[in-house]
């Protein structure tokens, strides 16, 4: 038998159809213990549950916890496998014990894709379309001519062409546009992949957007991407182009970005995240007509959490099966 | 030789870039008289320059103008061919004298249907994706956490599915939404057409909507489409729903759509079309919350007139050519 500790934020624990869930669905071989504070985890850390292994989900706990938690020693050295309800790790790569750890860790990529998809291309048309200078008429009830614009023959670039890359590019490409992307292994693209017309490395970042009526940021959070999205990049876009960001928000320099935005030297931002989340309530994002800020919803649907459970549930009977984890994070690339 | 009148609004008469392309891509064998005004066209109405044949291009003129030339005697009998650069053709079948004239109707169909479909599925993602409370939020520099809804997997019904609808129909599709059609003759969608996975006609249209997530309205205004969207179509739509119109404000019942949104008997709307245009400032669609109004200019793209010139110049070519025209109107349908 193994215990698997749930360390989850008190939102969840509070949550009874997916406490009941994650119980119902998780395989049976598992003893689960699930917590919000280091004290709920006392008899499995005290030895009172003391077991041959512990698998640990992160359901979203702060990180307090799941330093306490790793710190101790009975438990770290039993730990066999660790998954992340999120994709991105960041958070639970900056704990030190999380990432020297030897057991693998899962994440939930994936489950956020085809949300963020979506998002990614509705960003595009959100400013295409002019919404900020229609809704403005309609509140001051006076009846405009303008023009709109169409996404429809326009340049995306896609940085950072992993699974929420891939879902940005194929629902652009469906929608008539045309994609190049910028990842950091260009040879991993599939060569049936029919959405991106050049796949380009980091290195060449600057040429590629320079033609983008859109660049689309789908990076994680990991010491090479930190402010990828520099003065260079965002002055090497064109002036009507727009930086719409649904990766982690530590990838962009904001402070060049709120630059470029006040100086027009891009046109606007569809900004998700943020380098510190809360946005704080001063930050001059807040005031600036061509941004739209999405406050990390753009991939919150009403399943968000399901489908954060679907990819750990699937990666829990793999464990019982003895089958291969799908979706291990790269410590050391950090994604 | 025969004569083009093009009966224009001032401001394509003043607009050089679009009265250059006119004069210069229609076929030499058109002799044209452009104008604003009956007075422009006097030489022709009173003979000084009679010839054989006239046509008559509506170029966006005032309904007076097309009156008052049709109304004489002298051209009236002499015109051969019409042409109307907008797809929708209501204001110049207003005019008897054009409505009975034997001469065959073109009209400026397909232009704009790949604006208008792109359009349609933007409004969808609008009310999805919460833009509302999203900007409402940013205003107020307030950190917020709301779920978003995805178009995936969602059911739309189009209303009227002629090439507006079409083009609609198909980008939905493409974003993975279901798609159902109702339109006058539904044995007229092609075997091959993937986009829409049930057809039904007009009777049938509370029945169609009633699953509909989003129900978009791309008819043409004619007697029989007049107020077809009326309270009971609407009661028919399941609260959560979203109506959209592309098409023509007369196919709506505005009153009853007005309490349907008051009532939240309906989620919200988007509209791009109205009864009177310019919406009347006192009108109740101004204030309401859950209602976009993009103010006709869904379909206002850059290079709006000069699609509307291609489908003109295609057929004065075809009229050159002895070919059969393209797009003509069925005045007794009136479309």
């Amino acid at each position: 038998m193994s215990t698997l500790c749930v360390l989850a934020a008190p939102s969840l624990l509070a949550s009874k159809p997916l406490t009941d869930r994650l119980r119902a669905e998780t395989p049976k071989e598992f003893d689960i213990v699930l917590g919000s504070e280091i004290e709920d985890f006392k008899d499995v850390i005290d030895g009172a549950k003391s077991r041959d292994e512990v698998s640990m989900l992160w359901w979203f706990a702060k990180k307090e916890l799941v330093e306490g938690f790793m710190a101790s020693a009975s438990v770290g050295e039993r730990v066999r496998w660790m998954h992340s309800g999120s994709a991105g790790v960041e958070h639970l790569l900056a704990v030190d014990a999380v990432k020297n750890h030897s057991a693998p860790l899962s994440n939930g990529k994936g489950a956020f894709s085809a949300s963020l998809g979506e998002w990614g291309v509705f960003a595009c048309m959100y400013f295409a379309k002019r919404v900020d200078v229609m809704r403005k008429a309609q509140s001051e009830r006076r009846w405009i001519r303008e023009h709109v614009g169409m996404i429809e023959g326009k340049r995306m670039c896609v940085v950072g062409y992993g699974d929420i890359g891939a879902h940005v590019a194929s629902r652009a490409k469906a929608m008539g546009m045309h994609v190049d992307a910028v990842r950091r292994s260009p040879e991993k693209t599939s060569a049936n992949d029919s959405s991106v017309e050049r796949v380009v490395s980091f290195a060449e970042i600057n040429d590629a957007v320079k033609d983008a009526d859109y660049v689309v940021v789908a990076l994680p959070a990991t010491p090479e991407t930190e402010k990828m999205i520099n003065a260079d990049v965002l002055r090497s876009m064109k002036p009507s182009s727009v930086l719409i960001n649904v990766g982690r928000g530590s990838t962009v320099d904001e402070d060049a970005l709120v630059d470029a935005l006040r100086d027009k030297t891009i046109a606007g931002a569809a900004l998700d995240v943020f380098a510190v989340e809360p946005l704080p309530s001063n930050h001059a994002f807040y005031g600036m007509e061509n941004v739209l800020i999405s406050f990390h919803c753009a991939d919150l649907t009403a399943d968000y959490h399901d489908l954060a459970l679907d990819c750990f549930i699937e990666n829990a009977t793999n464990v019982v099966k003895g089958q291969p984890l799908t979706h291990v994070v790269d410590k050391a690339l950090g994604y």
